[in-house]
């Protein structure tokens, strides 16, 4: 596979899932921002303001250029021309009982001959749903078992305790959400070869239509209180902590002078902070704080 | 003077701004918590939800143990017993015409005799209003003017420019407010001795009350419409943004264990982030963006 094929797929993946929201939606709730790098390579971003997801993004990117030595070090490469290229989607929706979701897929290669994919699928739910986080898992075990070597079900533990040890707020020694997947330097030693690599990445970026069609459909008009809407907020501040503290990527992207308004539609539209705020014990937000630990066997988690 | 005498006198000024800060709300608007660390040490909290002041803190503590070598060596010292005191402040205002503001005043030394001071006092309006710039910088160049050596202006363009560098959010291109000054490091080679550094970080500290009271009493029940308010709130995700980014102390205290929900005082009550909001051309909220430079010489700014 050719880089620009790669590119081309992501491309046609942003399409068809844009497609897909807009069915939910009953109408256009995108907002299309073209934009050009400086050294090269540009963007597309899809940015979300709907009526069922309150605010999100879209975005597929394909930047190529000459690395600066100083990054190319930090991830432990000689100085290279590079192209990278990838969908990122964050979606936050209205009603605080469906859950906030991530995926990326991404494809990264030098002309030094170096090449990787990575990204994943991660579920953030403002409450958690036992049983959801259950099909969610199974849905992402099932897409890695195709790929499973010898071993079945190995290579979803290992992507399930990337996500688990990935989305951590360790200032807060709470998982994000109920995790996911979460990959990275994906290549011949993962998958063989490069065509089976990116066939996974294909599997992972194709899951997520499903994945999120279900959990959207079944909740989006479920009644909530105040008090509901209020946790959500609280929840989205985790959020933004996680981001802007923890991730690498949106950390890389500020560092390195990219696209804010892109790297940032993963804030949410609104979110809130209280000085200590500790849930009613036994209450469905307690609960909740319950389940955000690493290490849960969500698949056979009753 | 001794470790215990500065960190006593941190104490007191805690005390003290507490006490004005109750007169204007009229009545108690602090929650209290006493921590320990687990390594030495501890701190007396002060977080405040009250009717003028939306949510902020005034924290003091008082830590001290062994220095991890990582983090000694980070900051350019060999491995010490280090006690490090100091008074800190973020106020967000409930009236988007009362600015926010932040206050920080802290000693800092090793058993191998290293030792400094450090601090400052910054603002961030979410409109900013030229004139109250004006006398906010003519007070805080008044405190540094006592201590300038023979070049009268000095110290204050030192720190001006100082904060102008800190408090800046490179991936907006923007400073976080109307900066104010800023110092780290003040040693016996910026004042000649410890108690010249410590007589300024006490000025610097006794400055507060009489600035932001201004602010407060003058603006506080100014009238405001329903979108100064969403403003506000867009305003305030640029603080989470520079904190959570850039803000050297929050990120060290999150890295090395520090109390979270201390060090996160400083986050708003509520804010909003909209993908690519640009205010109409000639409003005040694009004449306040367009304030938001380095460089700016509000002392003779008309």
């Amino acid at each position: 596979m050719s880089k620009e094929e790669i590119s081309d797929w992501f491309k046609s993946l942003q399409d068809s899932i844009c497609e897909e929201v807009r069915e939910w939606e009953g109408k256009d709730i995108f907002t299309q921002d073209l934009w050009f790098r400086e050294g090269g390579g540009g963007g597309r971003s899809r940015a979300i303001q709907g009526e069922i997801i309150e605010k999100g993004g879209v975005n597929y990117s394909a930047v190529h250029g000459e690395m600066p030595s100083k990054i190319a070090h930090a991830i432990g490469l000689e100085p290279n021309e590079f192209y990278a290229t990838g969908v990122s989607i964050v979606m936050h929706p209205v009603n605080p009982y469906v859950p906030i979701i991530h995926m990326n897929v991404r494809y990264f290669e030098t002309d030094k001959g170096d090449w990787w994919f990575g990204g994943g699928i991660d579920l953030t739910p403002h409450y958690i749903n036992v049983d959801e986080a259950n099909v969610f898992h199974q849905k992402l075990s099932d897409v890695c078992q195709v790929f499973d070597g010898k071993t079945k079900g190995e290579k979803y533990a290992e992507y399930k305790q990337w996500a688990d040890n990935y989305f951590y707020l360790k200032h807060r020694k709470e998982t994000r959400g109920v995790g996911g997947i979460f990959f990275d330097r994906l290549n011949e030693k993962s998958f063989g070869a490069q065509n089976k690599c990116f066939q996974f990445v294909q599997s992972v970026g194709q899951a997520f239509v499903p994945i999120y069609k279900e959990l959207v459909l079944n909740n989006k008009d479920r009644s909530y209180s105040a008090e509901a809407k209020e946790w959500q907020y609280l929840r989205r501040s985790r959020y933004v902590e996680f981001n802007l503290v923890w991730d690498r990527g949106t950390k890389f992207g500020l560092d390195t002078d990219g696209r804010t308004e892109s790297i940032l539609m993963s804030m949410p539209p609104m979110a809130k902070w209280e000085y200590n705020h500790i849930p009613e014990p036994g209450s469905e937000e307690a609960k909740t704080i319950g389940y955000l630990k690493k290490g849960i066997d969500w698949l056979n988690y009753k």
